[in-house]
Protein backbone atom coordinates (compact mmCIF):
# COMPACT_ATOMS: atom_id res chain seq x y z
CA UNK A 1 0.00 0.00 0.00
CA UNK A 2 1.29 3.17 -1.09
CA UNK A 3 0.79 6.27 1.44
CA UNK A 4 1.47 10.22 0.82
CA UNK A 5 3.35 11.45 3.43
CA UNK A 6 4.51 15.09 4.01
CA UNK A 7 7.53 16.01 5.71
CA UNK A 8 7.48 19.20 8.27
CA UNK A 9 10.97 19.70 8.22
CA UNK A 10 14.26 19.01 5.56
CA UNK A 11 17.44 18.46 7.96
CA UNK A 12 19.59 15.29 8.02
CA UNK A 13 16.76 13.08 10.00
CA UNK A 14 13.77 14.17 7.45
CA UNK A 15 16.20 13.89 4.24
CA UNK A 16 17.38 10.03 5.36
CA UNK A 17 14.08 9.23 6.33
CA UNK A 18 11.82 10.76 3.62
CA UNK A 19 14.44 9.22 1.43
CA UNK A 20 13.88 5.96 2.93
CA UNK A 21 10.46 5.64 2.23
CA UNK A 22 10.23 7.54 -1.37
CA UNK A 23 12.83 4.49 -2.11
CA UNK A 24 9.99 1.83 -1.07
CA UNK A 25 7.40 3.52 -3.83
CA UNK A 26 5.86 6.00 -0.85
CA UNK A 27 4.84 9.27 -2.01
CA UNK A 28 6.48 12.07 -0.55
CA UNK A 29 3.39 14.61 -1.65
CA UNK A 30 5.26 18.13 0.39
CA UNK A 31 7.82 19.06 2.24
CA UNK A 32 7.80 22.16 4.38
CA UNK A 33 10.83 23.71 5.96
CA UNK A 34 11.20 27.37 7.14
CA UNK A 35 14.95 27.12 5.08
CA UNK A 36 14.01 27.56 0.96
CA UNK A 37 17.58 25.88 0.43
CA UNK A 38 16.46 23.13 2.85
CA UNK A 39 12.81 22.14 1.51
CA UNK A 40 13.91 22.42 -1.98
CA UNK A 41 16.84 20.59 -1.68
CA UNK A 42 14.94 17.34 -0.26
CA UNK A 43 11.95 17.86 -2.49
CA UNK A 44 14.08 17.45 -5.31
CA UNK A 45 15.48 14.41 -4.26
CA UNK A 46 12.40 13.19 -3.28
CA UNK A 47 10.57 14.14 -6.35
CA UNK A 48 7.85 16.34 -3.82
CA UNK A 49 6.46 19.99 -4.28
CA UNK A 50 7.91 22.30 -1.45
CA UNK A 51 6.89 24.95 0.45
CA UNK A 52 7.90 27.61 3.04
CA UNK A 53 5.04 29.15 3.87
CA UNK A 54 2.92 27.00 6.14
CA UNK A 55 -0.23 27.98 5.93
CA UNK A 56 0.52 26.21 1.99
CA UNK A 57 0.79 22.72 3.62
CA UNK A 58 -1.87 20.76 2.03
CA UNK A 59 -4.23 18.89 3.99
CA UNK A 60 -4.41 15.65 1.97
CA UNK A 61 -1.50 13.44 3.16
CA UNK A 62 -1.93 10.33 5.06
CA UNK A 63 0.94 10.93 7.38
CA UNK A 64 2.80 13.97 8.47
CA UNK A 65 5.88 14.05 9.68
CA UNK A 66 7.44 16.15 12.24
CA UNK A 67 11.02 16.37 11.94
CA UNK A 68 12.34 19.84 13.28
CA UNK A 69 13.83 20.61 16.08
CA UNK A 70 11.97 19.67 19.75
CA UNK A 71 13.01 23.35 20.31
CA UNK A 72 10.90 24.73 16.89
CA UNK A 73 7.37 22.38 17.85
CA UNK A 74 5.46 25.43 20.09
CA UNK A 75 6.05 27.75 17.09
CA UNK A 76 5.66 25.67 14.31
CA UNK A 77 3.13 23.30 14.46
CA UNK A 78 0.05 25.31 15.78
CA UNK A 79 0.42 27.33 12.41
CA UNK A 80 -0.52 24.12 9.99
CA UNK A 81 -3.57 22.03 9.66
CA UNK A 82 -3.22 19.06 9.46
CA UNK A 83 -7.03 18.03 8.81
CA UNK A 84 -7.15 15.48 11.74
CA UNK A 85 -4.48 13.17 9.59
CA UNK A 86 -1.89 11.23 11.06
CA UNK A 87 0.69 13.47 12.98
CA UNK A 88 4.01 11.91 13.92
CA UNK A 89 7.10 13.55 15.24
CA UNK A 90 10.51 11.52 15.06
CA UNK A 91 12.45 13.03 18.71
CA UNK A 92 13.62 10.97 21.24
CA UNK A 93 13.15 12.92 24.35
CA UNK A 94 9.51 14.41 23.21
CA UNK A 95 6.22 13.29 25.06
CA UNK A 96 3.89 11.54 21.93
CA UNK A 97 1.34 13.51 24.14
CA UNK A 98 2.32 17.03 22.94
CA UNK A 99 0.86 16.00 19.39
CA UNK A 100 -2.65 15.79 20.89
CA UNK A 101 -3.63 19.32 20.36
CA UNK A 102 -3.30 19.07 16.39
CA UNK A 103 -5.06 16.25 15.26
CA UNK A 104 -6.63 13.37 17.15
CA UNK A 105 -4.72 10.81 15.32
CA UNK A 106 -0.75 11.11 16.62
CA UNK A 107 2.19 9.28 17.23
CA UNK A 108 6.03 9.00 17.42
CA UNK A 109 8.30 7.81 14.38
CA UNK A 110 11.89 7.07 15.93
CA UNK A 111 14.96 5.90 14.46
CA UNK A 112 17.96 5.65 17.11
CA UNK A 113 20.85 7.08 14.94
CA UNK A 114 22.89 10.04 14.10
CA UNK A 115 22.20 11.08 10.73
CA UNK A 116 24.76 13.79 8.90
CA UNK A 117 23.72 15.02 5.16
CA UNK A 118 27.46 14.18 3.89
CA UNK A 119 27.09 10.43 4.77
CA UNK A 120 24.48 7.97 3.73
CA UNK A 121 22.74 5.25 5.95
CA UNK A 122 21.66 1.74 5.62
CA UNK A 123 18.20 2.53 7.49
CA UNK A 124 17.40 -1.53 7.55
CA UNK A 125 20.06 -1.53 10.49
CA UNK A 126 18.23 1.44 12.15
CA UNK A 127 16.21 0.46 15.22
CA UNK A 128 12.73 2.02 14.87
CA UNK A 129 10.66 3.09 17.84
CA UNK A 130 6.64 3.59 17.71
CA UNK A 131 4.23 4.68 19.44
CA UNK A 132 0.64 5.79 18.67
CA UNK A 133 -2.95 6.82 20.15
CA UNK A 134 -4.79 3.77 19.08
CA UNK A 135 -4.18 0.39 17.74
CA UNK A 136 -4.91 1.60 14.57
CA UNK A 137 -2.21 4.26 14.23
CA UNK A 138 -0.05 1.89 15.95
CA UNK A 139 -0.26 -0.43 13.39
CA UNK A 140 -0.02 1.39 10.11
CA UNK A 141 3.28 2.96 11.58
CA UNK A 142 4.83 -0.24 12.21
CA UNK A 143 4.32 -1.58 8.77
CA UNK A 144 5.35 1.47 7.70
CA UNK A 145 8.70 1.17 9.76
CA UNK A 146 8.91 -2.43 8.64
CA UNK A 147 9.30 -1.63 5.51
CA UNK A 148 12.36 0.29 5.47
CA UNK A 149 13.93 -1.16 8.85
CA UNK A 150 14.36 -5.09 9.95
CA UNK A 151 14.25 -3.65 13.72
CA UNK A 152 10.90 -2.08 14.81
CA UNK A 153 9.75 -2.10 18.14
CA UNK A 154 6.77 -0.24 19.96
CA UNK A 155 7.88 1.62 22.63
CA UNK A 156 5.94 4.43 25.60
CA UNK A 157 7.71 7.97 25.72
CA UNK A 158 8.94 7.44 28.96
CA UNK A 159 11.20 5.06 27.96
CA UNK A 160 12.09 6.68 24.48
CA UNK A 161 13.11 9.45 26.75
CA UNK A 162 15.24 7.07 28.65
CA UNK A 163 17.10 5.59 25.25
CA UNK A 164 17.57 8.97 24.23
CA UNK A 165 19.68 10.11 27.30
CA UNK A 166 21.72 6.60 26.87
CA UNK A 167 21.94 7.88 22.93
CA UNK A 168 23.22 10.90 24.00
CA UNK A 169 26.39 8.98 25.81
CA UNK A 170 26.52 6.04 23.36
CA UNK A 171 27.25 8.76 20.39
CA UNK A 172 27.17 12.48 21.45
CA UNK A 173 29.52 12.11 24.26
CA UNK A 174 31.41 9.80 22.80
CA UNK A 175 32.07 12.05 19.38
CA UNK A 176 32.98 15.10 21.95
CA UNK A 177 35.64 12.03 23.13
CA UNK A 178 36.85 11.97 19.75
CA UNK A 179 37.27 15.47 19.98
CA UNK A 180 39.05 16.01 23.00
CA UNK A 181 41.23 13.12 21.95
CA UNK A 182 42.01 15.16 18.66
CA UNK A 183 42.63 18.48 20.74
CA UNK A 184 45.21 16.27 23.01
CA UNK A 185 46.78 15.12 19.78
CA UNK A 186 46.69 18.44 18.03
CA UNK A 187 48.92 19.65 21.05
CA UNK A 188 51.96 17.67 20.22
CA UNK A 189 51.10 18.14 15.94
CA UNK A 190 49.63 14.60 15.73
CA UNK A 191 46.87 14.50 13.84
CA UNK A 192 43.92 12.86 14.30
CA UNK A 193 43.95 10.21 11.86
CA UNK A 194 46.21 8.18 13.54
CA UNK A 195 43.47 7.03 15.82
CA UNK A 196 40.75 6.12 13.39
CA UNK A 197 41.18 2.66 13.82
CA UNK A 198 41.31 2.26 17.21
CA UNK A 199 37.77 4.25 17.36
CA UNK A 200 36.45 2.04 14.94
CA UNK A 201 37.69 -1.55 16.79
CA UNK A 202 36.38 -0.10 20.13
CA UNK A 203 33.09 0.45 18.37
CA UNK A 204 33.35 -2.81 16.53
CA UNK A 205 34.29 -4.69 20.04
CA UNK A 206 30.91 -3.91 21.38
CA UNK A 207 28.89 -4.97 18.41
CA UNK A 208 29.29 -8.69 19.49
CA UNK A 209 30.40 -8.24 22.90
CA UNK A 210 29.06 -6.38 26.35
CA UNK A 211 31.42 -3.05 26.52
CA UNK A 212 32.32 -4.54 30.24
CA UNK A 213 33.91 -7.50 28.68
CA UNK A 214 36.28 -5.71 26.53
CA UNK A 215 37.40 -2.90 28.28
CA UNK A 216 41.26 -2.24 28.55
CA UNK A 217 43.83 0.59 29.73
CA UNK A 218 45.35 1.77 32.75
CA UNK A 219 41.80 2.33 34.61
CA UNK A 220 40.87 -0.65 34.46
CA UNK A 221 43.84 -2.27 35.41
CA UNK A 222 43.97 0.65 38.05
CA UNK A 223 47.74 1.14 36.79
CA UNK A 224 48.34 4.17 39.41
CA UNK A 225 51.68 4.83 37.55
CA UNK A 226 50.47 5.59 34.58
CA UNK A 227 47.19 7.32 35.34
CA UNK A 228 49.57 9.92 37.64
CA UNK A 229 51.52 10.10 34.78
CA UNK A 230 48.96 10.83 32.13
CA UNK A 231 47.01 13.31 35.07
CA UNK A 232 50.57 15.25 34.69
CA UNK A 233 50.63 15.34 31.00
CA UNK A 234 47.10 17.10 31.28
CA UNK A 235 48.48 19.78 33.31
CA UNK A 236 48.11 22.42 30.63
CA UNK A 237 44.28 21.00 30.17
CA UNK A 238 42.36 21.42 33.60
CA UNK A 239 39.55 20.64 32.00
CA UNK A 240 40.71 17.91 30.24
CA UNK A 241 42.64 16.52 33.57
CA UNK A 242 39.35 16.36 35.79
CA UNK A 243 37.71 14.15 33.12
CA UNK A 244 40.13 12.12 32.81
CA UNK A 245 40.50 12.20 36.90
CA UNK A 246 36.44 11.80 36.70
CA UNK A 247 35.99 8.76 34.42
CA UNK A 248 39.00 6.68 35.42
CA UNK A 249 37.91 6.28 38.75
CA UNK A 250 34.38 5.34 37.55
CA UNK A 251 35.58 2.78 35.37
CA UNK A 252 37.59 1.87 38.45
CA UNK A 253 34.48 1.96 40.58
CA UNK A 254 32.78 -0.51 38.23
CA UNK A 255 35.15 -2.81 37.92
CA UNK A 256 34.57 -3.26 41.59
CA UNK A 257 30.76 -3.83 41.33
CA UNK B 1 65.52 -11.59 6.47
CA UNK B 2 63.73 -14.02 8.68
CA UNK B 3 64.34 -12.84 12.47
CA UNK B 4 64.38 -14.93 15.60
CA UNK B 5 62.12 -13.14 18.33
CA UNK B 6 61.38 -13.88 22.16
CA UNK B 7 58.52 -12.37 23.53
CA UNK B 8 58.37 -11.47 27.49
CA UNK B 9 54.28 -11.57 27.76
CA UNK B 10 51.80 -13.55 26.31
CA UNK B 11 48.53 -11.27 26.71
CA UNK B 12 46.36 -10.09 24.37
CA UNK B 13 49.00 -7.18 22.52
CA UNK B 14 51.63 -10.15 22.67
CA UNK B 15 49.31 -12.85 21.19
CA UNK B 16 48.45 -10.29 18.18
CA UNK B 17 51.20 -8.93 17.66
CA UNK B 18 53.43 -12.25 17.73
CA UNK B 19 50.81 -13.87 15.32
CA UNK B 20 51.30 -10.84 12.58
CA UNK B 21 54.86 -11.52 12.86
CA UNK B 22 54.47 -15.19 13.28
CA UNK B 23 52.53 -15.06 10.09
CA UNK B 24 55.14 -13.32 8.20
CA UNK B 25 57.77 -15.93 8.37
CA UNK B 26 59.74 -14.73 11.33
CA UNK B 27 59.81 -17.47 14.42
CA UNK B 28 59.17 -16.87 17.46
CA UNK B 29 61.69 -18.80 19.60
CA UNK B 30 60.47 -18.67 22.65
CA UNK B 31 57.34 -17.04 24.55
CA UNK B 32 57.73 -16.23 28.28
CA UNK B 33 54.99 -15.54 30.67
CA UNK B 34 54.12 -16.31 34.14
CA UNK B 35 51.43 -17.84 34.18
CA UNK B 36 51.72 -21.29 32.29
CA UNK B 37 48.50 -21.10 30.13
CA UNK B 38 49.06 -17.93 28.74
CA UNK B 39 52.51 -19.17 27.68
CA UNK B 40 51.34 -22.73 26.32
CA UNK B 41 48.67 -20.99 24.37
CA UNK B 42 50.79 -18.32 22.46
CA UNK B 43 53.39 -20.61 22.46
CA UNK B 44 51.27 -23.63 20.65
CA UNK B 45 49.78 -20.59 18.09
CA UNK B 46 52.90 -19.60 17.22
CA UNK B 47 55.16 -22.57 16.78
CA UNK B 48 57.45 -21.37 19.79
CA UNK B 49 58.75 -23.37 22.71
CA UNK B 50 57.26 -21.67 26.15
CA UNK B 51 58.56 -20.91 30.03
CA UNK B 52 57.48 -19.96 32.59
CA UNK B 53 61.13 -19.49 34.69
CA UNK B 54 62.61 -15.73 33.71
CA UNK B 55 66.32 -17.99 34.16
CA UNK B 56 65.52 -19.88 31.15
CA UNK B 57 64.81 -17.37 28.57
CA UNK B 58 66.94 -17.98 26.05
CA UNK B 59 69.98 -15.04 25.11
CA UNK B 60 69.96 -16.04 20.78
CA UNK B 61 67.20 -13.70 20.31
CA UNK B 62 67.59 -10.83 17.75
CA UNK B 63 64.58 -9.31 19.32
CA UNK B 64 62.99 -9.25 22.69
CA UNK B 65 59.34 -7.82 22.44
CA UNK B 66 58.43 -6.70 26.19
CA UNK B 67 54.92 -7.47 26.40
CA UNK B 68 53.71 -7.37 30.05
CA UNK B 69 51.85 -4.67 31.90
CA UNK B 70 54.16 -1.74 32.32
CA UNK B 71 53.79 -2.15 36.25
CA UNK B 72 55.24 -5.46 36.26
CA UNK B 73 58.43 -4.25 34.19
CA UNK B 74 60.87 -3.76 37.47
CA UNK B 75 59.60 -6.97 38.80
CA UNK B 76 60.27 -8.89 35.50
CA UNK B 77 63.02 -7.65 33.63
CA UNK B 78 66.25 -7.33 35.88
CA UNK B 79 65.66 -11.00 35.96
CA UNK B 80 66.22 -11.94 32.29
CA UNK B 81 69.62 -11.87 30.70
CA UNK B 82 69.41 -10.42 27.55
CA UNK B 83 72.79 -10.68 25.81
CA UNK B 84 72.84 -7.74 24.96
CA UNK B 85 70.33 -7.74 22.05
CA UNK B 86 67.83 -5.43 20.84
CA UNK B 87 65.34 -5.21 23.74
CA UNK B 88 61.82 -3.09 23.17
CA UNK B 89 58.64 -2.58 24.77
CA UNK B 90 55.19 -2.06 23.72
CA UNK B 91 53.74 0.77 25.50
CA UNK B 92 52.54 3.90 25.64
CA UNK B 93 53.38 5.90 28.44
CA UNK B 94 56.88 4.11 29.14
CA UNK B 95 59.91 6.02 28.26
CA UNK B 96 62.33 4.24 25.84
CA UNK B 97 65.25 4.73 28.27
CA UNK B 98 63.47 2.78 31.29
CA UNK B 99 65.10 -0.31 29.09
CA UNK B 100 68.89 1.06 29.00
CA UNK B 101 69.89 -0.81 32.38
CA UNK B 102 68.66 -4.19 30.75
CA UNK B 103 70.47 -3.55 27.34
CA UNK B 104 73.00 -1.63 25.40
CA UNK B 105 70.20 -1.62 22.06
CA UNK B 106 67.04 -0.88 23.00
CA UNK B 107 63.93 0.40 21.52
CA UNK B 108 60.04 0.81 21.90
CA UNK B 109 57.39 -0.83 19.90
CA UNK B 110 54.19 0.70 19.97
CA UNK B 111 50.76 -0.48 17.92
CA UNK B 112 48.30 2.42 18.50
CA UNK B 113 45.25 -0.33 19.16
CA UNK B 114 43.09 -1.84 21.50
CA UNK B 115 43.31 -5.73 21.61
CA UNK B 116 41.01 -8.96 22.90
CA UNK B 117 41.79 -11.97 22.59
CA UNK B 118 38.20 -12.35 21.47
CA UNK B 119 39.31 -10.66 18.18
CA UNK B 120 41.29 -10.67 15.38
CA UNK B 121 42.92 -7.74 14.50
CA UNK B 122 44.18 -6.59 10.85
CA UNK B 123 47.43 -5.36 11.94
CA UNK B 124 47.87 -3.53 8.67
CA UNK B 125 45.61 -1.06 9.66
CA UNK B 126 47.27 -0.33 12.76
CA UNK B 127 49.82 2.50 12.87
CA UNK B 128 52.66 1.47 14.59
CA UNK B 129 54.83 3.76 16.62
CA UNK B 130 58.68 3.28 16.74
CA UNK B 131 61.68 4.75 18.91
CA UNK B 132 65.29 3.25 19.34
CA UNK B 133 68.18 4.13 20.58
CA UNK B 134 70.08 4.57 17.53
CA UNK B 135 70.02 4.44 14.03
CA UNK B 136 70.60 0.77 13.44
CA UNK B 137 67.88 -0.10 15.90
CA UNK B 138 65.34 2.63 14.62
CA UNK B 139 65.87 1.33 11.08
CA UNK B 140 65.91 -3.09 11.78
CA UNK B 141 62.44 -2.21 13.58
CA UNK B 142 60.97 0.23 10.94
CA UNK B 143 61.98 -2.44 8.48
CA UNK B 144 60.23 -5.18 10.91
CA UNK B 145 56.87 -2.64 11.56
CA UNK B 146 56.27 -2.25 7.85
CA UNK B 147 56.16 -5.53 7.18
CA UNK B 148 52.82 -5.70 9.38
CA UNK B 149 51.57 -2.58 9.43
CA UNK B 150 51.21 0.11 6.19
CA UNK B 151 51.21 2.91 9.25
CA UNK B 152 54.92 3.16 10.82
CA UNK B 153 55.82 6.49 12.33
CA UNK B 154 58.84 7.32 14.31
CA UNK B 155 57.76 8.67 17.47
CA UNK B 156 59.91 9.89 20.45
CA UNK B 157 58.61 8.87 24.36
CA UNK B 158 57.45 12.74 25.13
CA UNK B 159 55.42 12.46 21.81
CA UNK B 160 53.79 8.20 22.44
CA UNK B 161 53.02 9.30 26.34
CA UNK B 162 50.64 11.97 24.49
CA UNK B 163 49.41 9.52 22.19
CA UNK B 164 48.69 7.39 25.07
CA UNK B 165 46.63 9.51 26.49
CA UNK B 166 44.50 10.93 23.76
CA UNK B 167 43.88 6.91 23.01
CA UNK B 168 42.70 6.43 26.25
CA UNK B 169 40.02 9.64 26.04
CA UNK B 170 39.39 7.92 22.40
CA UNK B 171 38.80 4.33 23.47
CA UNK B 172 39.06 3.47 27.03
CA UNK B 173 36.56 6.45 27.71
CA UNK B 174 34.19 5.88 25.46
CA UNK B 175 34.12 2.19 26.02
CA UNK B 176 33.11 3.49 29.43
CA UNK B 177 30.34 5.17 27.59
CA UNK B 178 29.27 2.54 26.27
CA UNK B 179 28.75 0.70 29.20
CA UNK B 180 27.13 3.59 31.03
CA UNK B 181 24.80 4.43 28.55
CA UNK B 182 23.63 0.18 28.78
CA UNK B 183 23.46 0.87 32.41
CA UNK B 184 20.94 3.42 31.98
CA UNK B 185 19.01 1.45 29.36
CA UNK B 186 19.09 -1.56 31.72
CA UNK B 187 17.26 0.67 34.45
CA UNK B 188 14.15 0.28 31.63
CA UNK B 189 14.79 -2.91 30.74
CA UNK B 190 15.98 -2.15 27.35
CA UNK B 191 18.93 -4.07 25.75
CA UNK B 192 22.15 -2.66 24.94
CA UNK B 193 21.96 -4.04 21.83
CA UNK B 194 19.60 -1.24 20.13
CA UNK B 195 22.42 1.16 20.65
CA UNK B 196 24.81 -0.94 18.22
CA UNK B 197 24.44 0.67 14.84
CA UNK B 198 24.02 4.32 16.37
CA UNK B 199 27.41 3.20 18.01
CA UNK B 200 28.90 1.89 14.97
CA UNK B 201 27.92 4.73 12.69
CA UNK B 202 29.09 7.23 15.19
CA UNK B 203 32.80 6.20 14.82
CA UNK B 204 32.43 5.28 11.01
CA UNK B 205 31.65 9.38 10.89
CA UNK B 206 34.84 9.79 12.20
CA UNK B 207 36.68 7.62 9.33
CA UNK B 208 36.04 10.88 7.25
CA UNK B 209 35.20 13.89 9.16
CA UNK B 210 36.68 15.81 11.67
CA UNK B 211 34.61 14.91 15.13
CA UNK B 212 33.45 18.52 14.85
CA UNK B 213 32.01 18.40 11.87
CA UNK B 214 29.29 15.73 12.67
CA UNK B 215 28.51 16.24 16.14
CA UNK B 216 24.61 15.72 16.49
CA UNK B 217 22.05 16.09 19.64
CA UNK B 218 20.55 18.62 22.57
CA UNK B 219 24.15 19.23 23.36
CA UNK B 220 25.64 21.16 20.57
CA UNK B 221 21.98 22.55 19.84
CA UNK B 222 21.98 24.22 23.16
CA UNK B 223 18.61 22.98 23.39
CA UNK B 224 18.29 23.41 26.95
CA UNK B 225 14.72 21.97 27.17
CA UNK B 226 15.84 18.46 26.29
CA UNK B 227 19.10 18.91 28.37
CA UNK B 228 17.10 19.50 31.32
CA UNK B 229 14.88 16.64 30.92
CA UNK B 230 17.70 14.25 30.79
CA UNK B 231 19.13 15.49 33.67
CA UNK B 232 16.25 15.24 35.88
CA UNK B 233 15.52 11.70 33.64
CA UNK B 234 19.04 10.94 35.52
CA UNK B 235 18.04 12.15 38.70
CA UNK B 236 18.68 8.40 40.42
CA UNK B 237 22.14 8.00 38.89
CA UNK B 238 23.88 10.87 40.38
CA UNK B 239 27.15 9.82 38.98
CA UNK B 240 25.52 10.05 35.53
CA UNK B 241 23.56 13.00 35.75
CA UNK B 242 26.89 15.32 36.98
CA UNK B 243 28.62 13.58 33.87
CA UNK B 244 26.01 14.49 31.31
CA UNK B 245 25.77 17.88 33.17
CA UNK B 246 29.66 18.41 32.82
CA UNK B 247 29.90 16.99 29.03
CA UNK B 248 27.38 18.57 27.82
CA UNK B 249 28.87 22.19 29.36
CA UNK B 250 32.14 20.83 27.72
CA UNK B 251 30.59 20.50 24.14
CA UNK B 252 28.70 24.07 24.28
CA UNK B 253 32.03 25.48 24.84
CA UNK B 254 33.65 23.90 22.50
CA UNK B 255 31.18 25.14 19.57
CA UNK B 256 31.45 28.40 20.51
CA UNK B 257 35.28 28.32 19.84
Amino acid sequence: MNLNFCFIGAGNLATHLANALFSKGHHIIQVFSRTETSASTLAKLVNAEFTTNSAEIVNSADVYFIAIKDSAFSEVLPKINFGNKLVVHCSGSVSMNELKNYSSNFGVFYPLQTFSKQRSVDFKKIPVFIEANNRENEELLINVAAEISEQVTVLDSERRRTLHVAAVFACNFVNHFYRIAGDILKSKAIEFKVLRPLILETAMKVQSFEPTEVQTGPAVRFDENIINLHLAELSGMPEYQQLYDTISKSIFEQQKK
